[in-house]
């Protein structure tokens, strides 16, 4: 009689609860809104939505001698509405992300491997803020900032970095600037660059015009 | 021409409005987004989609001696996107709504009839804040902390639970431990419960494993 | 020893969880700030804040013959910061709460006692959605469009409100109109009413010019 | 080697950027929900979705010689989930934009030619907050708060008015109470206002009942 | 007695209404917290707090022949807490505001005066999306992105630009990389610029190392 | 001559962007409201501020052989504000965080050494999603959900927890239900616990009552 009573309540409950939205995890082939993707039928739902391997090195045999590993919607579809995502972050000796910001997201780095140089710049009188990060140490870019990451030890660098944001973009300053069709003239009468310099990085990173 | 001077007023200001979004009443057959539900098309919303009936008595004939009613979106179609929604709580003499939570969304309670003693804990330094709530009397259960409600008056208590959520959630403790397929094993080292209370709180709810 | 060593485990999570924000019970003596009230000591926070009573009658005795009487921050401090607030509605047999809005927040009536006749207008094609409830019925009304409540039955009627904000603003449109020194002529300039009817109005609510 | 090594740089952050939602430009044949309009795909996004025109002069020519020119989602499909829009105001001499409030919405005005006299009032004691605009002054109106706007001046008066949402809304008091099929009995008896007054303005903006 | 009977009314609302926040005008003297500054006392607030002129044309004697004039909280305290604010460009014959972000804020912009050569770069892909704008056109920047404004047209233009934030910020990539003692190792090292460019910018504004 | 021109230009610049909110760093000191801590004057921050050490291995001598070391506001104060922080998990071979919340926070889990098995469990419908993870696995903890980490693997284990706020809570089951003076009778009515087994863990963790 103990166990009949409480299945009575559990079935009125279960009958209840089904519009509850304890996650969203996304569904790419649906619409996407301005709060992210379309969610997956729960019923459809794995453990494996939550889940995602950083585990390999990123390919850092390129000119920045780095590499950025998102797991970010919908790649990784249960991070989809949660206001959180990560990435992994490999610097081989030398290596640099280069200054780019991640639009309407803060982020928080922590380092595994090696030694990084960090910092960011504030729109409030241009001040630097940047240092040099161990292993364990931890650093926090505030929303929309420009920064950037140096390894500046010896041997590989690896962090991770988390995000206020499933999706929280990533605009590289020199790919925005050299790396599209957007007019040499423009580029010069924007930055303040040289011809000659702005020449060089479109044909560096494929730009045109 | 008076008339008709507003007439031509109207017809601009209607034809400019069509993307005005005063509610978004909960279409269950479109996708669901991180947001909530898609919207029914204006033409089809109706007052009814707004008003819902909280007026019967939650069926108490089982071991909580209670019930929650819901009114959540979908079955409340018109709370949809609107950051509120509201339960009916009816606890027979003796009656008690278990710990839970609401994952993301604060709670207000006001006593219809009958005695209450409700509570919850805080996070910080585990403190209990609890109290006997008398009709018109009205607790506030601060975001994602647990709480519960027990009947410690004489006859039925009758109380209204507002919440800051269209979709609240519910998980109550005892579901979460015992009333799914999570080892015997885990619970016991995640709980520090005894493996025999388990499996007794198991056989109950409809466990397994 | 198995009770030492949780012991350990206890203090290590107590001093490190000085900073957790469970709730911010409004202390009204300290500034205010956009998102709320400044919040008391945790030390100094007791169950009491969390707690209110709507238990009485409100004073019908007047030309509305209805009575509104809130549980917003400060004077229920344990709401400040927490997206939720309650109200308690009294309307003697025929008192009426007259045209008004919430500004930024959506409500949830139930009606407790007696019927309701209850309506809202959109702004989008201004389309009237209302009903008439009876007790134990609900009705959303959505973020910042006027609505009214009419108690359209025998004998007084009693409801209860909640708010997606523990500070929801009440503008009730007669008294912007009629109960301040806005001159007459703007008044009419803004409403179309005659200036007869204005000056009747703010007779009634003591507005001036 | 300097460039392929940068093109596989590339070719990495190509290849996972593809969820990145800087803007959701609206698709209005997609889904809406609460958070606005699905996103039209990124690859049929031009720059003519975010750009519009409110170069041309509102038709003045009705009962309150002024026009609103709104630039809101979906007709201006770019600031769909931005949190922003805009709308142009033009009003004749003796041109007046009736009490209205935005549900939901804060305001911004900048008068960009002639003289604005214009005033919102508070839901804290009903206070009138109201004054003369001069060319290039701005003026604020706080979310869901009753505002208006007349030209004070000689000839015409333009304006622009930005939002804090891409729907802000626009509920005009008049349109509300006399622009439908809402019982006179009704209007009066939530307004006070007299009936013959009702009936006269309901006959103006084409109301019934 | 009629009005004897609003006035009991009025009280009683009045007495209970005194928490309402419509509005928080910045009291820069106060703590300010992650939503803003601490708000002034309502006693205390006039229209002026409201109101803001950005009548006066900047001073465009400089080397981008352009001003910006904000209008942002606590310059403009009425803005504070409202997710909105405004400011004015003023851009002389060739004059340009440098490629920049808003950390966290979208841009209406729309041109009153001349014409604007305005865009800016996805992070998706780096796509580039710029137009020429005349006198009331409209443009929308999504949050976060880099974007430009060029008179490119004869004489000076003028434009008014509105945010969905009362404190936007406002990052110009060159002073962040130029403005200030960044080491020019490390400018060269995240930025691909050659050094010579890198110095002659720094010389230019005055930055240092 | 170039230089001086923008020399004024910056001048303008510098005296306009007072009121810029980059970030605000927490000052303890200073009123706490709900959005966070107030803002350290920006002249007094420092690169500090925004870098914590978690280098240093928890404690895990205890009962749970585990440690959990957070970098929170006002701890880090750097993080205040800004919808993100991180702390850092040890295990030693079988330790465990118990099953716990993290009240309206989001967590993302990335393991850094040994093996981990992590569940959590939705609400809806009581389902368990569990799996184990291996170094650079990543899993995600939707908000408010019930969930636990088991070191399942030989010798320690290591994680970084990030969470989607600067104060995510932290509220463990057990700790609720018997450290503190909530009366057994409660805990049991509320729990379905037996008495004996209540009574031994107040006794482990030091409850009364």
């Amino acid at each position: 009689m103990f166990t009949q009573a409480f299945f009575i309540f559990s079935l009125f409950f279960a009958s209840t609860q089904a519009s509850v939205l304890d996650f969203c995890v996304a569904d790419p082939s649906l619409p996407v809104g301005p709060a992210g993707y379309s969610c997956k039928k729960t019923t459809e739902v794995t453990v494996g939505d939550f889940v995602y391997s950083l585990a390999a090195t990123g390919n850092t045999s390129n000119i920045i001698a780095a590499a950025v590993t998102p797991a970010f919607a919908p790649t990784y579809p249960g991070v989809n509405g949660l206001d959180i995502s990560i990435a992994r972050l490999d610097l081989a000796e030398g290596g640099v992300i280069p200054f780019h910001t991640h639009p309407g997201a803060s982020e928080v780095l922590v380092v595994i491997q090696g030694t990084i140089c960090a910092g960011f710049i504030s729109s409030f009188e241009n001040k630097v803020y940047f240092t040099t990060l161990k292993r364990g140490d931890v650093m926090v870019f505030p929303q929309g900032l420009l920064h950037f990451q140096i390894n500046s030890g010896k041997g590989p660098a690896i962090a991770f970095v988390s995000f206020s944001s499933p999706n929280p973009g990533l605009q590289i300053t020199d790919f925005a600037f050299f790396k599209n069709d957007l007019p040499t003239e423009i580029v010069a009468k924007t930055t303040f660059l040289d011809i000659a310099q702005i020449k060089k990085l479109k044909g560096v990173l494929g730009g045109t015009n």
